[in-house]
């Protein structure tokens, strides 16, 4: 038995989270039964869209509300510590939808991926750019935006664990990146560390800064953040223009009025499709990993994280992502190297 | 010298235009200058997105706003009666955007279509199924929804110039038709007389209504109106489900809310696509309305037109078209064969 730190709900949030909503809970692991394995989470991931389960009704359907005083239910990274299962061995690495913990147990009936063991590449690689956000970003932008040589490719939320990885990919299909952030500071960073061409600042004058850093219109728009900045965008867009909706973020879940002038999508012939990335078959998942992997080991493909350390972490990590304090995919790693 | 009665436009129309807004003017034709030709106009078109340029501010770009005390544009359908231009002859059938009037002057810079002499089919065919509101239908369901056998079609202003093509056509391809229309007579008629499988009455609860008639959820939305209605139908939408927007169709060009749920664009991976049909090639446009004008001489394609007659009723006709009375292609008859 090993002492076992957890994230409990404490309320539910109103509006973006706030550190008074978790508190910290400390018990010791249960002995397991036949069936039972228990993970070692050596990574939280926090991603925005678990936010929507923190509410009592979540709005969707996809998964059930979250219980106040339970762990709160996050994305991991982690290796088999313990297991009376028969398909799971001590050492394996894992990708699971457990909880916010040091150690979760399971019988294997929650959403787990067996990853490959060795794991090529950075273990934490696996909950962003080679994980949900950055397949994101990878299929969303070669299946749907499409960019071709020459074009203009916009991305909202371009520091986040999407956007991040868009941005990048837009320019390594040809095209002219140009990513959409919050200040001064995290826009200086977009053209030095994730060479988007030009950066928006989301609060400056909108139409201005697109006029500006997108002369020539703007032909892709991997939309990661729904909302107001979506109806600007669209009255930039050009001809045969392609939107993409991408479902890895939260905020499109909230009601919120539509854009004003979705006719703009009749005059410029223009398209907007909306995708999610879990639909996929473990083929293509792998093929797209493989792709990925082999740009980031060549230097092509920088994956930068806002990686905090410790349990007593994981609440504020997931709180700092809603203020925009991120810079790239957000994890807070539990076991120190 | 021939009389010559005209529709001017009196004032501008606040929301949908009344009878009050145009008044009628006959004088004598010109004699026509070099490079002139005139032109008896047979029939008028009428059609909602002409309503955009009765405004001071039409908010587009394409045409300049009409004149107060001018001759209304639209989209006639006439014969060179006298001509001083190299190019065009007396006899010629052409469809052209002159003037709500019996007689049009013109130098051929206005635009002008030349139509096959004879004319296959009925002359006003021209004006609808076979112009461009027949061929939005048919580029916006073949190109963009693209219904496939045993789905769920569903068009809104069913009854319209572009939705009593729309649905037919989807039947055609071997969808289940369902129109939303205005009023229980109409309902009536969208199964009676286009073949519908199921109508949908706006004025009615929409959800139930669209829950009963599409048991198996919408496969393909062809949006002739845009507004609320979008909101309403994307919660009715399946996966993969395609959302065409017709620009044949002018209340899109109205700045209003836009639907709050285009998260169900994401959850459902659909698209939502808008299209003008006047960009196609001549070809395009020559093998489509002789695919459409053999459904038509084998009556495997219906063509209703609300039809009035004579110059006096051009202004009551385009009236009537906004308050829903018309069925079919809305189009006045200037000259009794």
């Amino acid at each position: 038995m090993t002492q076992n730190s957890s994230v409990v709900l404490a309320r539910r949030p109103q509006g973006n989270p706030v550190p008074e909503d978790f508190r910290m809970e400390t018990a010791e692991t249960a002995p397991l039964d036949a069936g039972q394995f228990l993970v070692r989470n050596h990574f939280v991931s926090l991603d925005a869209g678990f936010r929507n389960w923190m509410d009592e009704d979540s709005g969707d359907n996809v998964l059930p509300a979250m219980a106040i005083g339970a762990p709160v239910m996050g994305l991991t990274l982690g290796r088999v510590a313990e297991s009376q299962h028969p398909d799971f061995s001590v050492g394996e690495w894992l990708m699971a939808r457990l909880a916010w913990q040091e150690y979760s147990l399971t019988d294997g009936s929650d959403f787990v991926i067996r990853l490959p063991d060795p794991l090529p590449g950075e273990p934490s690689y696996y909950l962003g750019v080679l994980g949900d956000t950055g397949l994101s970003a990878y299929f969303g932008m070669r299946d749907i935006g499409k960019p071709q040589p020459g074009e203009t490719v916009l991305v909202s939320a371009a520091a986040g664990a999407v956007g991040s990885v868009a941005g990048q990919l837009a320019r390594l299909m040809g095209a002219r990146s140009v990513g959409v952030t919050s200040g001064a500071d995290k826009c200086r960073r977009l053209i030095e560390e994730l060479d988007y061409d030009a950066a928006v600042d989301r609060w400056e004058d909108l139409h201005q800064q697109i006029a500006e850093h997108c002369p020539d219109g703007i032909d892709v728009y991997f939309d990661n953040v729904g909302g107001p900045l979506l109806e600007v965008v669209l009255e930039h867009i050009n001809e045969g223009a392609r939107v993409v909706l991408c479902g890895a973020v939260a905020s499109y879940g909230q009601q919120q009025a539509g854009p004003a002038n979705l006719f703009q999508l009749v005059t410029k012939q223009a398209s907007m499709t909306g995708f999610l990335t879990h639909t996929r078959s473990d083929a293509e998942y792998a093929a797209a990993r493989e792709t990925l992997l082999g740009w980031l080991q060549t230097g092509k493909l920088k994956a930068p994280e806002y990686r905090l350390h410790g349990i007593e972490n994981v609440a504020r990590a997931f709180c700092d992502l809603f203020a925009g304090r991120n810079f790239g995919k957000t994890v807070v790693a539990l076991v120190d190297d």
